[in-house]
């Protein structure tokens, strides 16, 4: 498909553009396909807790989708929004970057020279909601919703977000702060923003992510560090359905609000109505964050 | 997450702006999730072929993701943006809509009220290569990507398409007009943009989508209308590689470019190097759409 020319409406509104002009952000591959990836981090006093991770998750992970982006150029652009954030007396607030594939190609195929488009945003966060979150628990929905399985995207956290927007539109109740996502083999695999953790007898185990679910930056920091911090040991194996309802302790962590006890699962079918105390080791795990980062204490 | 301020950076040049303005397209929930829809379609002439049923797909469909379009309002943009073309002199096309979940929402969590976006773009289109491809057949690639199974968005021309992005990736000479997909269960799909038609010992079928693919209204066209007018039947059934494999004929179609036959099949493993002619029920049928599109022909 050839574009020398180059027309469209927005709502109605007609208006002629270059097919690569810089107002042609309708054709970015971001919006067209999902051509893209996205962090989520945590803003505080002019830092990001753990910005070397996901600036290098960013990167690597855009390699998988044909995105080569440059990790110093990214932690740049992230580095001087910060900047400018903290001049403008910003205190606290999450920072999402976008980057994308940018304009071109041929319907599906890539353009031979790709020309990625970072995008870097700010919005405020409730703090306080969070802390008392991380205090008193939460209660988590049980999505009827499932993860399809691909091998290929599991754990990135590209811009195809369907399944999360399917699960979320399951609740509306502000009684459960996130859901539960299974896959369609009943495996526990992730919440739809947050990644899980949860001790049964056998100890700590968080779902392995080969099929589905992202691979959050706040769960890697938990399985390399934090855990063995606190001498406690932890495995990555598929969840099931059974293992939470015999849960001793059961988290989510992400890295906007840290590690989140989980109290009630409720919902249709199985896991439904259960509850769970908030244990002694998932304290300690958010004592020894807090000690790193203050703002998830 | 409240979003009482709002800072961005595009490509590192930092913007103040309102978090639901109309400048914060980067907000939009097509691009963050790829929650919206598309519909690819063939302009000739000031007419869009197949129109009713595209404007009908589109809003049907967009309900499956929560997204309320008034088939009405959608069917005026299109018949303005036409309009507008037409005035323009342009004479022929493809014209694609974009209907977006618009801003809004907090996280996955769709905004109460939506205010959807509907994006109607034109681009050139070469149709004498068209011609010649239905004309002399193509040879599709075999991609090793697999389509995963997920029976609520099956059938779907969403916007999360990084299936149909990794699968295109997979070859670059243009020797191959498009791909074959199959998904883990070595089912044939459809190509990654036209669905497909095969005719075996057993007649003509085309794959199930209730477990992946797109619903094309060029095949509900076909199953619907085409083959009975030719007293030809077709079946909608799973269709495994050894069906390719025996084929008699075998074409792929979609709504811009008709009926395009299927010469040859290459790739790795399974389903390469198969060569097929190109019969007399495919030119029936082509012949039948041209008479009603005289754009196919």
């Amino acid at each position: 498909m050839q574009q020398t020319n180059f027309y469209q409406s927005i709502n109605g509104i007609f208006a002629v553009g270059a097919a690569n002009g810089a107002d042609a952000w309708q054709q970015d591959r971001g919006l067209a396909y999902g051509h893209g990836l996205f962090e989520t981090m945590r803003y505080q006093g002019a830092l990001v807790p753990l910005r070397e991770r996901h600036v290098k998750r960013l990167c690597s992970d855009a390699a998988v989708l044909g995105i080569s982006l440059d990790r110093a150029i990214v932690d740049s652009h992230l580095g001087q929004f910060i900047e400018v954030l903290a001049a403008q007396k910003v205190e606290a607030g999450v920072i999402k970057i976008l980057a994308t594939a940018g304009n071109g190609g041929r319907g599906y195929q890539s353009p031979e020279i790709m020309a990625p488009q970072i995008i870097c945003q700010y919005s405020s966060f409730d703090a306080e909601q969070a802390s008392d979150q991380r205090e008193l628990g939460i209660k988590l929905w049980r999505c009827a919703y499932r993860l399809p399985s691909n091998t290929v995207l599991a754990g990135i956290k590209h811009l195809n977000r369907l399944d999360q927007v399917l699960a979320r539109s399951e609740w509306s109740s502000s009684e459960f702060a996130d859901g539960i996502m299974l896959d369609a083999h009943d495996s526990i695999i992730e919440a739809t923003s947050a990644n899980i953790f949860v001790r049964t007898a056998q100890g700590w185990v968080t779902p392995s992510l080969e099929q589905a679910g992202v691979a959050g930056v706040m769960r890697a920091l938990l399985i390399e560090h934090l855990f063995l911090n606190q001498n406690l040991s932890v495995s990555i194996n598929p969840v099931l359905a059974n293992d939470l309802e015999q849960a001793l302790e059961l988290f989510v962590c992400n890295s906007v609000r840290g590690i989140i006890p989980v109290t009630h699962i409720a919902g249709v079918g199985t896991l439904s109505g259960i509850d769970i105390s908030i244990g002694d080791q998932t304290r300690m795990l958010q004592s020894a964050l807090g000690k790193l980062y203050p703002c998830y204490l």
